[in-house]
């Protein structure tokens, strides 16, 4: 049911995106309580120039060309430990795999209810009993 | 006052892409309260490997490429048996204009606010009197 | 904190992109209390037919290939007021820089919570203490 939206730059490789589409269902099935096969992703490339982040850093973290940006929307009702350890999760196992900058991770969640999914065949799979 | 993001591949026909746009538009006219007009959406194209869903497919719908992603941020307030009716023309009408499998067409839903909106101008239009 | 979403046409000038940039950014530091350098922005190119707008326009509003979508995520909590004088100030502010019409900047806010930003290496950064 989450729905992430993958952003990052052109010149990222096949192989890159490949390890971010895997690395995020991974922390999701294993650690958000999110169901198996359930894994929807859409990803855009970018040029340099729109990909915007400061040149200066934000709280301590500086950023490169190099940003990847992991935008979620899912049902609400994690918590806040799951999150935290979500995010923990991506940053890591993205830089064991690939040698991604931890700081180049940007994750930002949006919630949803239940009810707000259709996942194909024009139902809603979610409905209330 | 939805905005629309549509995601589709690249191998889409612009005929396709123009009944999609269609299709959302009417049944949020005629069965989600969305006023005349109020018509906005962002249509992005995709290569193949950009479009991520299951391939074993997820509570029993399977995709193909031709997968069609729509998100729709909206003001709240839909009663869940108008979004139920509101997937359900989205995905019968599609299939029968242009014979888009029904299993291809996912949709999500968010809320917000309605003095989340300005429809351009500087303004806020539904800002309360 | 904010992510903004920026999509708008590919025939728009590399000027024009830095510009709807900056205006975004310096309205929500100066207006609407979002810290400096806090400034994650993508934007993402469109070909003229995938940029959707009523042709009759919407509520005494009309569009030109021209429009700009701005799509802002954001911890929740601005007054109605803030959002009123953000609109304004981006509006009024590209087009005195650079002459785009009003009537094009369309601009869309959802809300979300504190916890639900990772800034980069894993971490949540607005954890609660």
């Amino acid at each position: 049911m989450p729905l992430v939206r993958i952003d990052l730059a052109k010149t990222s490789t096949p192989e890159l995106r490949k390890a971010i589409s895997e690395t995020v269902y991974n922390a999701m099935t294993e650690i958000a309580n999110v169901p198996e096969h359930d894994k929807f992703q859409i990803v855009t490339l970018h040029d340099q120039d729109q990909l915007v982040y400061p040149a200066a850093g934000y709280l301590g973290v500086s950023y490169t060309p190099n940003i990847i940006f992991i935008q979620v929307t899912w049902v609400a009702g994690r918590a806040l430990d799951t999150k935290k350890a979500f995010y923990r999760k991506i940053a890591d196992d993205l830089h064991a795999k690939t040698g991604v900058r931890k700081e180049d991770v940007f994750i930002v969640l949006s919630d949803n209810a239940r009810e707000d999914w259709s996942f194909g065949n024009g139902e809603m799979q979610y409905a209330p009993k």
